[in-house]
Parts: C-alpha cells; structure tokens; sequence
C-alpha cells in the first residue's frame, strides 16, 4: 500500500455515503495514477466550494451566494414557495424543472420521539416571508412519511391565520418513499396533481 | 441546485471510477451540509497526498517517498520480488499480507493488438535490480488473461540468462468459490494444476 497520506485519503473517501474501502481505494489509485488531471481539479473544485459554501438565510439553501441564486431569479414566481425537507429534495425538484416558484428548506421534519420541534426547523423565516407578504401560495412537498405528515399538519394548522393559498403534493409520492430519489416524471405528477391543503 | 461551483464539483465526483451524477450528488451533499468536518478533511488529504505522491523508481509503486516504504523496509526479503501488473494488484497483495518480499509493477501488460511493448512497461528497473544482483528469486503474479499469459512468457524467455528462480501464481479454484460458476480456462487450469491430495 501506499504510505500514510494514501492510508488517510483511502479512509477519508472511504467514509463518504455510498462508498467503502474497496470503491474508496479504486478512487483513490485513480486520482494517484495522474494526480496533475485528475486529482488537481478536484482539490480546486473542493477549496472554491468549500470557501464559498453558504446557505441561504431566505430559503435554506446550499449555494456559494446568500440570497441564493434560486431567490435572486427574477424569472422565477417569487411568491409561490415550495417547502420541502431537505436540500436534497430541493435539488431533485430542480432536476425535474417541474417547479417555477421559490422554496423554504425546512432542514428535516418534526419527531417528538427524536425531540425535533418546530424551534430546531427552519420555520422562522418562513413565517417572515408571510409576515412580510412575499408570499401567495405555499406548496408542501414533504414526503410520504410519519415525520413528513406530522410536519404538514403542523405547518397547516400553523399557517392558517395566514392569507395564502395552500396546497400539498398528493399523487405519485409512494408510501415511505422520499422525494430525492423520485424520478423526473413522479415529481412532476406529484407537483401537478396538488391538491388544497 | 446550487451555484456553478456546487455543479463543477458534482460532475468532478461524477466522473470518478463507480459513482454517477445520483451518487456524486449524495456526496457533495454530505460534504456541504458539514464542510468543516467533512468537506476540509478531505480537501488537506487530498492536497497533502498530491503534492507528495511520487512514483518509486525502484519498484514502481505510488508512494509518498521514493523509495518507497516498501523498497525501504529491512523486515521484507529485498531479494524476493514479485512481479505484478499494476499498483492495484500490489494493493491487494498487501491487503492479504501473503508477500514478505517487494514488488516489481510493470505499469500495464504486452498487448500487440494494443500497441504495447515491453519498452513502454516498467521492466529497464527490473533487468537492473538483476543486473545489481540485487534478486534472488521472482515471483510472476499476472492476471489470468491473454495479455498476462503474453507478458508472463515475455518475462520468461527474457529472464531465462538471469541466475534466479522463477515461479509463478497457481491458477485455479478461488477459495470459497464454486465450480459451476467458473469459466472453462479457469477449470481447465485448476484441473492442470492438480496436486496429490
Ligand atoms: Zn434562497
Ligand atoms: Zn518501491
């Protein structure tokens, strides 16, 4: 094997989700092999990013520019807002292009049992924008899990005071099934078919 | 998604051996969500590896040093040298902990079709060590394919005027595996090799 940097880059990749330490050394020889090409662009790619990384204090998103470049779109319905769970989630709607408005990322689900109340999501600045009157139409995108509902449910009753249509995505998303692994056509059915909460 | 940046970096990851846009995704969101504790680790390994990772001129290997660890270390038998195709291979090796020698890596294997001679493996290292006297015995551990059955009597006929004992990895039944799932030159080559049981 190679010497205790390679050992430590193994492992490190190694720990990465998805991969182990046979994927990780196969990774790791091949960025080795020809570290000018392949290893190089990516050590920038991680710096600049990692410099840059921020996460948008209007919607929750992970980009390199706070507010991100999803609410700084001036092409986009700034005042439907599509809330979603995760970052992950927030992606796989962007993927699909099924989605013209903004989001609120939450950054998980409500779980009494995991003690996750409504003060440790990112609800705060969605109230704001409702304050504010950014804000027409909300759509809940969560997924089809108990967390997920009792999410919702919350979020209804807390959102009724307010003056917005309300809605949630009903077909396509199975039962336990999270939206980031949904394919293009799902999440669009999903988005499509919602319904008023 | 996230700005350009976030996207350099998804398709960087996802041209690495065995991930994709899905698991590159993944990844980079694991990375984001903690860059201080996931994404900076990885990124000073990377660049503490890559500025020093050198190929040993003495046996091949990619290593931190040159010579490498294993070039250097006084409890390996430095006479008995096992001759493999790439670091890969050598890896593994290590990882079953079955050599006390050192290695030789060719880089690759003779392939006429390809356009692969022996100049362009790292063999003028190997004929040097001989040359040095510095072996006493050579272990041939190449694949079980055309091009290592190739390269191996390649190595054979042009090792023959050296005073050194020649031997080569058995073929032959996997441990743990079953008969009825092997090739036919893998039976063929176990039933070749049969020793009195
Ligand atoms: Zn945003
Ligand atoms: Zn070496």
């Amino acid at each position: 094997m190679g010497g205790h940097e390679i050992q430590q880059l193994i492992r490190l990749f190694g720990r990465l989700p998805g991969l182990g330490p046979r994927s990780a050394r196969r990774i790791v020889l091949y960025l080795l092999r020809d570290p000018q090409a392949r290893l190089q662009p990516l050590l920038r790619a991680l710096d600049q990013t990692g410099q840059a990384v921020t996460t948008c204090s209007t919607c929750g998103n992970l980009d390199t520019s706070d507010p991100c470049h999803i609410c700084t779109d001036e092409t986009r319905d700034q005042r439907l807002v599509c809330v979603v769970e995760t970052v992950g989630d927030l992606w796989a709607l962007e993927r699909a292009g099924v989605h013209g408005g903004v989001y609120q990322v939450l950054g998980g689900t409500l779980s009494p049992l995991a003690g996750v109340g409504p003060e440790d999501l990112n609800i705060a600045s969605l109230l704001a924008r409702l304050d504010a009157g950014q804000v027409r139409e909300i759509i809940l995108a969560l997924g089809a899990t108990v967390e997920g509902a009792t999410t919702m449910h919350w979020l209804m009753d807390r959102l009724a005071e307010y003056e917005v249509t309300l809605s949630r995505v009903a077909q396509g998303v199975p039962a336990g099934g999270a939206l980031d692994v949904l394919d293009d056509g799902t999440l669009a059915a999903a988005l499509g078919a919602r319904r008023p909460a």
